[in-house]
């Protein structure tokens, strides 16, 4: 087993991974210092058919995991046309990636002892959380904002979560669910602050390079808080230390027109999220205006010369049109970094061979 | 490659697979006369990511397979509780275990050179083959009765299929869909009549040995054209076959106490379907009141003692509840399945281990 311990972002302070702290006592948001071995395709276990197949290079304190998994992971990579390839990353036990990451915490929250999660999500995450805490028989309560559609509420509450409608925005929704994981009532299980969740979704890497038996040129990311993004570094990190990658392949930061902190600092050269007045856009799922973790993401984007890809508003119904005609039902937001994908290609940017990853299913964003 | 042979099931006349041809000029089924090599771990292609890992057990003419491929297949099993496991069918491309036998219909469709499909379904295997038809860059037609829900409508436009809303019964609907295959105008790309399709929902039974190490001792089945029921026995016979099954597990074929032609026929030792006026039921994805296979399933069950289990209406929605409340939010359909599972194990008639599917996601029927 991989002991892990917590460690500060920002004053470095190390600690036991405990759940009810969900941040550093000066505020910071934790990393994990984890030095798994080297990556290596002898230490996956085949027989395994989740993402607990690479638990050789997770930080598992105990088997509590084998009571969490919903056999997420192991999702197909399909060559769409060309150099473009597509991992189908719905194809999980509750319709998006978030599942990598959710398996990840519970899985701690699990080992912990923990009974009672809570989470500030009406998207994919808290879907996620709701059905894993279901499944680690936790006791959950997923916090939304007044407004949240009532599609949304009820797909949480099928997994028998308590939804707790919050009259006030979506920061202040946050920061209530936060009040109450402080007082000690509940284990936040939130996909923005454990960095467990990046341990999960470090495995959108692994697969690739199991399955393809290499990595592409270049790998797009939608950014929103960046729970995919940081898990793509991490595993690359990794890949790279170990030996196992002649050329690291490019990032792409995919942010959209309407919401685009990390992207409008990044080509601003600031060292934080720029502010933003996010407008509406269809990709709901990545318009984050302050993300926890920005400056993090942008620290990166530029060590590893990450690039930027904007998302064009108007060609997101295109986008998941033509993604459809080709076979994938996608949610917007996934559409939408398909379009992102597409504008710099056509303007001539990407060379080489790409993945672009289904977040999420059709049927999750359809109605609107 | 292995060559494949349609028989026709009635008088046995032998042809070769035809795309137009979707019954033998008698009228009767096709049946594959198709003999694979013996089922053996060995044979598998461990770097495909999907249902193709088993092609040399598969009658592929060619290798269209790989224009058609979306990564079907290899979903999870997971232990539920006790001996209870349930395949995670629902992790698929469009979301339902009907992309198993799409994929190898198309993929027939595609080396026969078809441009161009239809098909009579509004449920899982409509949006399946409109998914594949659209990946493999072929046109597809899909008629639906009046009074289909808009819903499910778009759900099939999504992929670029023209919907022809047809004024008459579903069985109407389906006779004007096979008038139009006759003329010649289209393949009909059926889940029913094309053998190909249980060659794709065989692999269900496949990926059970090879992920659990061996077969249960209980198949819970859902059965309402048999498309995955047919394809679990044929598997059965290949893996019995091949030596590789110290007793044969025990399949219990489900429908509903609303809709049952075979349950009923099998329980007053009829050789064909029993004349049922179908109720309508939570179930709709198994309510079939006229199964076209309906004898060759009952002479299967027969054959193998297979056992009757019987949906009660009034189970179904308490079921899909337990089953989110698990972790696993499902369409009410395959709520069903568990309905009956628990109705028999309740009873006392299951004794050993049971894996049940996970047919369809449970946003495939919210809003019921």
């Amino acid at each position: 087993m991989n002991q892990p311990v917590f460690r500060c972002s920002v004053c470095g302070r190390e600690s036991a991974p405990d759940a009810h702290a969900y941040c550093c006592s000066c505020g910071g948001a934790f990393e994990l210092a984890f030095e798994p071995p080297a990556f290596d395709l002898g230490g996956i276990d085949h027989s395994e058919w989740s993402l607990f197949r690479y638990r050789r290079f997770l930080p598992l304190p105990d088997n509590s995991w084998r009571d969490v998994t919903m056999g997420e992971g192991m999702t197909p990579a399909v060559r769409l046309d060309g150099d473009t390839w597509v991992k189908v990353d719905y194809a999980m036990p509750t319709l998006s990636f978030k599942d990598r990451g959710a398996a990840l915490v519970i899985a701690l929250c699990k080992s912990l002892g923990v009974r009672r999660v809570i989470q500030d999500s009406s998207g994919n995450a808290g879907n996620s959380i709701a059905a894993y805490a279901a499944r680690a028989g936790m006791e959950c309560e997923i916090f939304v904002p007044k407004g949240t559609s009532p599609g949304k509420i009820d797909m949480i509450r099928s997994y028998g979560a308590h939804v707790e409608v919050f009259d006030g925005t979506r920061d202040e929704t946050a920061e209530a669910c936060r009040a109450k994981a402080r007082a000690g009532e509940a284990a936040y299980a939130s996909h923005v602050f454990n960095p467990f969740f990046y341990q999960g979704t470090k495995t959108y890497v692994y697969e690739l390079y199991e399955q393809l038996g290499a990595l592409p040129d270049n790998l797009f990311v939608p950014v929103g808080n960046g729970t995919l993004y940081l898990g793509v570094h991490l595993a690359l990190d990794e890949l790279e230390k170990a030996g196992l990658l002649p050329r690291r392949p490019t990032v792409w930061a995919v942010q959209s027109e309407r919401c685009g902190p990390i992207l409008r600092a990044f080509t601003q050269g600031s060292d934080a999220p720029a502010d933003v007045r996010p407008v509406p856009t269809m990709a709901e799922g990545i318009a984050i205006g302050k993300p926890v973790r920005g400056a993090q993401i942008l620290r990166l984007m530029r060590t590893h010369g990450d690039r930027a890809a904007v998302i064009p508003e108007a060609d997101i119904l295109p986008a998941r049109k033509a993604l459809a005609g080709r076979g994938f039902f996608v949610e917007h937001t996934t559409a939408a970094t398909y379009a992102a994908y597409l504008a710099c290609r056509k303007a001539g940017l990407v060379q080489g061979t790409s993945v672009l990853p289904l977040c999420g299913a059709g049927l999750k964003s359809q109605g609107k």
